[in-house]
């Protein structure tokens, strides 16, 4: 089954037959949704601890000052540049999600075509038609190899998200056939990446490299760099390696009649987002009472909380994105949970400690992940039950387009609340009408 | 049993551990021979197709004039050069192997140490050390996971070739414990390569990545960015991903009582190795038979020669590297199986093509790998018998320190019959009395 022929050609044909006449409105829309929200969590990992040390290493190397580096005065060769922004927009797992595969789709493949579209001249509908198809790729390659992929220790927005970066580059490139099936087997040699290295900085490696060697495979395709003719499906290829048993058939059935990534949600808060419905319910109820002593709270989701989630001693910001205790807490205390509830000084607060010590989780295996139900317990013996049937930005209850410019804002306003971020939301959701978006990262950086 | 801690740790302690003084006589032999041979086969494939495109690429990208690229005028940043020297000596399929594992260990890790000491001050112990300590993690990491790993399709060379690198950049940036670990596991989560890319120029990619990777993750580790404690055991981990079931036991035991860097094999032809018997029975009947006109060849070997090596039908020379028919027409057209006789235009040689038809391959599972009997029959009627019982090259039949050199006379000489490579083949032997190794590679460069 493995060795049917063609599917990688298969796959290389649609993406350069397909045209931006091709895609419909709705789903050009939502990928500027995903451009808004990538600048957003891209900005908010801008400065991070991963990106200060990654961006020193690589300025010792890098080729001059080609390409913009999100929200930063710094400028690296477009290679490094991809890098660095894919791993900005992931460091703080606030980015979006496709939700079948759990991939984060936007930041390997825009941060490879920002740097693309600053180093060759591209139009808007050019670099949203390669966002867009960059993304379907990637979901596809990851569809068919769901989720055991992802279950042996595979982090697979990076083993996908080369691939992604590589079609979608490809497509900015205009690459033929013959190339872009070059580009993804190109792509398929250089996929790598562990879950072993989630919560460490190291994590940032595999996503940036998906950006980084994704927009390489396409460079050096274009310029008639071969690779095999089935890299995908070959019987020592992509997949026979990285997965017992794969459904081919994800990869190209229904092209054009589906698109990916309508199925993408984008983060409200910047911590795992099975914890997300559990922050609906204890923000929800702390608006309405801002200042009730908190005794107990008993939290009942989907096995998943408990199983990733269930952290009740943790030290570091990072590790507070995947622990319950730690998110219900600094929620109650701060009234909400937003970047600076997720960081070291907020784990450390004597506030936070101590409501930590009273949050308990449940497990429920009738509960969907994007569900959950939350008790509270108050110092005058009331006891408070709410719950969340589908988490905000989930994709039953998505962010509105306001949401993700706040979302977009709030990220810039942290590092310097006199910027500015007009100019970039006017910019993309105008980005169709746009001739040239060579300088659209650089409306990231403030003056 | 994956779960078992400490495994990186303890690999980690070991190489920061191990001293120039740890190491036998015959052990730092057995590196410079590496080197020689590493050389040897860089000089042969830096002027090749693939390499060329990859430089083109790379430079516009690449920091300034940083680092020598083997055998060229042209300079990179380290990052890029440890790749493009990685692949220039691997690109022919000429470089050294371990046998236990497959693995071709000097290219990814001495690219990576050779950028490292041309940009940070280096003895030639240091060098020799880190070569010999980055060739160890390899060769173990491989060895826990062979030989299911490489069957599944993993190009092995590249997915331990970035710990070699690591390890060993890391040894020669006087990593700590603490730091090693880290840079194991940035390695780790970037490990990638697959076997469905040989014989295509996309081979290099995940080889030069290894080299440059590795580098990376020295570097990354040195200025603080960490890693997961267990990359290579956790349950997420490196094993758990890449493999059925892995023999941790590999990983340590033994340590300075062997040394696996003894395990590596020298090619005297630049072709698969399982036709290496094959051509030391050819050449030598024609040797004592220049003139006889070759009416029939049948050759006999390991099951491996028939599986991998019998193509008849071949059009390009990077498929004649495994191409038996092809290697043994070439070599009694010419009476050498050299570089020149796996090149296009060697596939096209009339002479050559209608020998080709001639030969037959058997496959007889009683032969080793290194093993094989050929029989010519000639115009006149007779018929030559002849038997090689360990190939010239194997670990039972090293190469000779002077052939060694002779490789790399003969593969400098074929771009440039002028250039003396005698001050680099002086300097290698050597390099244990050198107090500083940055100038070591711009010897390859002729003047």
């Amino acid at each position: 089954m493995l060795n049917k022929p063609g599917v990688t050609e298969s796959l290389a044909q649609r993406v350069v037959a397909t045209r931006w006449e091709d895609i419909p409105l709705h789903v050009r829309h939502q990928a500027k949704r995903s451009l808004i929200n990538f600048f957003a969590v891209a900005l908010a990992g801008c400065r991070s601890g991963p990106i200060e040390i990654a961006l020193r290493t690589l300025a010792e190397f890098s080729g001059g000052r080609q390409i913009t580096v999100v929200g930063r005065a710094e400028r690296l060769d477009a290679l490094s540049a991809a890098f660095l922004n894919a791993a900005c927009a992931n460091v703080d797992d606030f980015c979006d999600t496709h939700i079948p595969t759990v991939i984060h789709p936007t930041a390997p493949v825009a941060a490879a075509l920002l740097a693309h579209a600053e180093l060759r001249p591209a139009s808007g509908p050019d670099l949203l038609l390669a966002l867009i198809l960059g993304n379907e790729v990637q979901a596809r390659i990851g569809l068919a190899m769901s989720p055991s992929h992802y279950n042996r220790g595979w982090h697979i927005t990076s083993t996908c998200g080369v691939f992604g970066a590589a079609a979608g580059s490809g497509k900015l490139a205009a690459l033929n056939e013959r190339q872009m099936v070059w580009a993804l087997g190109i792509a398929a040699t250089q996929s790598a990446g562990l879950c072993e290295c989630l919560g460490t900085p190291a994590k940032s490696v595999s996503v940036g490299n998906a950006a980084r060697n994704g927009l390489w495979s396409a460079l050096l395709a274009g310029k008639g760099f071969e690779g095999p003719p089935e890299p995908l499906a070959g019987v020592q290829g992509f997949y026979h390696a990285l997965v017992e048993k794969a459904d081919l058939s994800f990869i190209t059935d229904g092209w054009g009649e589906r698109w990916e990534i309508m199925a993408t949600s984008y983060k409200p808060y910047p911590c795992g987002f099975v914890i997300h419905p559990v922050l609906d319910c204890v923000l929800d109820w702390r608006r309405d009472n801002p200042i009730a002593e908190v005794t107990r709270v008993v939290v009942r989701g989907h096995p998943l909380l408990s199983v990733r989630a269930d952290r009740p001693n943790i030290s570091t910001g990072r590790e507070a994105q995947v622990s319950v205790q730690h998110a219900v807490a600094a929620a109650l205390v701060a009234g909400k949970a937003g970047l600076d509830q997720f960081t070291d000084a907020c784990v450390g607060e004597p506030d936070v400690l101590k409501l930590r010590d009273k949050v308990k989780v449940l497990r429920d295996d009738s509960f969907p992940t994007i569900a959950a139900a939350v008790e509270i317990a108050t110092a005058d013996g009331k006891v408070h039950q709410s719950a969340q049937a589908a988490a905000r930005g989930s994709n039953v209850n998505a962010l509105s387009d306001h949401d993700l410019e706040e979302k977009l804002r709030t990220a810039a306003a942290r590092w310097n609340p006199l910027y500015d971020v007009a100019p970039l939301i006017d910019a993309v959701w105008a980005i169709d009408k746009s001739t040239d978006v060579s300088k659209l990262a650089s409306l990231t950086v403030p003056r």
